[in-house]
């Protein structure tokens, strides 16, 4: 088992604030892709559509202003059954937020092609709430192809 | 045992223009930091400083055009004993960038942070090999604090 990692510290922001980019229909638009729908209530399913396609994520737990877990119910094969977590708390003047996709069976190419454009997609949360301006796809950054 | 794994794809590059950016003193101070110094050499050891502190990576093997392995020799205490991996190879337009830092004993958070900061590195990687100019220390991107 395998898993992607991440961090980012944002500045001048509140987990209460990064929760809400992780928790409403608006804030995920407005950094990981313009076309996002469903519900965003724990046991809803969200659904995220890219150019080359999308995934659903079932809300498994939230927790205001500390954590937030989802779980992929439909998506590329690799990424079904995995689940994304996030956890968030306040150190000084910078928000970190911990990032987990964990369940991968195999440490495959497209693992390794996710975990960098999961960095952008981290880098774009944070310039949302330090900037006011994320790059949500399609105005994402590109990191290989297709992406 | 965990692995940070990324991967970027260059284009209007080649494995071995790649391959010069991963074993040049010129190259390798062209993305990942201004000071590098030491021997590129299979055998040597390279030193990378950066201001909060560096590494010092011996050169394992070298393959010209297709791979690259350093085993960090000194650095912070989670990196030591660590490998870097690069495999390089060509694919259409783009010449693929595969990354593996192995061989972490624990994923401590030091470990999401280096895996969000390596896939900027390898952006910075990206972008010395697409335009000409990278984001090397100390004019990296930042992630969190330090960094």
């Amino acid at each position: 088992m395998v898993d992607i990692l991440h961090r980012v510290g944002v500045e001048s922001s509140s987990p209460e604030k990064v929760y809400d980019a992780l928790t409403t229909l608006e804030g995920l638009s407005g950094w990981w892709t313009d076309d996002t729908t469903g519900s965003t209530e724990t046991g809803g399913v969200i659904a995220f559509r890219f150019p080359p396609g999308g995934f659903d994520m079932e809300v498994v737990d939230q927790r205001p202003g500390e954590a937030v877990t989802w779980k992929v119910v439909e998506g590329p094969e690799e990424w079904v059954g995995t689940t994304v977590g996030w956890q968030l708390r306040q150190d000084g003047e910078h928000t970190i937020v911990l990032f987990k996709h964990q369940g991968w069976r195999e440490p495959v190419e497209f693992m390794h092609h996710c975990s960098t454009k999961w960095a952008t997609y981290l880098m774009s949360l944070k310039s949302l709430l330090e900037t006011g301006v994320g790059a949500p796809a399609p105005r994402d950054v590109h990191v290989a192809f297709p992406d």
